[in-house]
């Protein structure tokens, strides 16, 4: 699930902005020897192999069905939409590992506020008051999808507030994993933080019972390699969730 | 000038979301002559001619240097960029045609007004109160490129508002052209207003004295063509202006 027009897997390499793909196309006019012919475009021989990668893995993942992508557009169709797919994947059972990572925005103006013509600006400042967006994700845990994995995330710009904020989040809501992470370190260092025993059958363990949490960071070089490839810390995010996962599902400890 | 992220020209026919170019990126296997060669990528045989006609366009504005793109963040950037674009570009004189289609928002929160940090939903609804964005078109005319040929638009949900909107403008800025547009209609149809006398000279016009305006709709027909193409109403709104400015500098009627 993703929001319309956010950035794509696969084609996210070929950012308009940053790397157009127009840059590395090249016209090559026709031979001498048949000028009538049309003109070839071809890629540019040193983008040809990172490419033929992405592109490889992109018609493999197309052919293969294992991709299915979901837009939406306000924060109500992206919990309507949440609702749905997890009532649907909830067949799966544990098997089912919900990485929910979409930042959907804490406050939203409701269609019943919403003016139904442009604000017309000549009358000064303008007041707006925001009601909070409906925290789904106790009605997925509880209700949704009871035996799923479930990852949220909790992204802070104050990093003294992660560790209280994740472990509220495992207490409020049940669920298995919190990854934190500050804006201004989040691609290179997140902090994983899991409930040691289950919380929802020991409700009187508070946020502050450091031996009812298990805290790690997860730290990556983000100098470029040899190449000038940047590494992304999600790989190895979605790598140990997979292993957490496995461990989970078996029934064994972390 | 164009906000970060936006969509580019040219590049902008093959947007992510709706036409992703590595849809129509093939990849070739190398012959079984040689088997070891490397495989080719090539374009889809039924894109390759409007790809061709892109790319070549892309290429041409390149090499001649004739596009100049600026990127802008906030609405603060904006302002600070445009008023030192108009004042470089002001040695033009009545050469320069300023076309003002940045659909900058009325309102912003004044940076000494935001958080610091990310802003806690736990305390129910949030307020916010905007200020009013500095209408600069004002010193835009008066101050940084006094001579140049000023194109602003007006969009407005009410078309009712259209036209008292637009003249109000072009009797508070002094400028050559409104083009009004209507959220609904705005692909097929947009409104020209211009003044017929100088409203400078003529302070005491009122915005609804119609012998003061000239005001004339411009339409497409936004039906596809035999080859899927929906025509865009700016290639229409550019020639008119290309027009309107030539007569203009000659200082002939329009």
């Amino acid at each position: 699930m993703h929001r319309q027009f956010s950035l794509q897997p696969f084609s996210r390499h070929y950012s308009h902005s940053t790397n157009p793909f127009l840059d590395f196309l090249e016209i090559e006019q026709p031979p001498e020897s048949s000028p009538d012919s049309a003109p070839q475009i071809c890629v540019a021989p040193e983008k040809r192999s990172d490419l033929l990668s992405v592109l490889s893995a992109y018609k493999n993942v197309h052919a293969s069905g294992t991709l299915h992508t979901l837009a939406f557009v306000t924060v109500n169709d992206y919990l309507y939409l949440l609702r749905a797919v997890s009532q649907e994947l909830s067949v799966l059972g544990r098997k089912a590992m919900y990485y929910l990572a979409a930042a959907v925005s804490d406050f939203f103006l409701p269609r019943q506020r919403m003016a139904e013509h442009k604000i017309q600006s000549g009358k000064g400042s303008l007041h707006i008051e925001m009601d909070q967006v409906p925290k789904i994700l106790k009605s997925l845990v509880d209700e949704w999808t009871k035996d799923g994995y479930i990852v949220s995330f909790k992204l802070e710009t104050d990093q003294s507030l992660l560790i209280p904020k994740a472990r509220a989040a495992l207490k409020r809501y049940g669920h298995q994993v919190v990854i934190g992470n500050d804006l201004h370190t989040r691609k290179h260092q997140v902090l994983f933080i899991s409930p040691r025993v289950s919380l929802v059958q020991n409700p009187d363990i508070g946020v502050d019972d450091d031996s009812a949490f298990v805290e790690s960071w997860l730290r990556i070089d983000t100098t470029p390699n040899s190449s000038g490839i940047v590494k992304e810390i999600e790989e190895d995010i979605v790598a140990e969730l997979v292993r957490r996962h496995g461990h989970w599902t078996s029934g064994r400890q972390l």
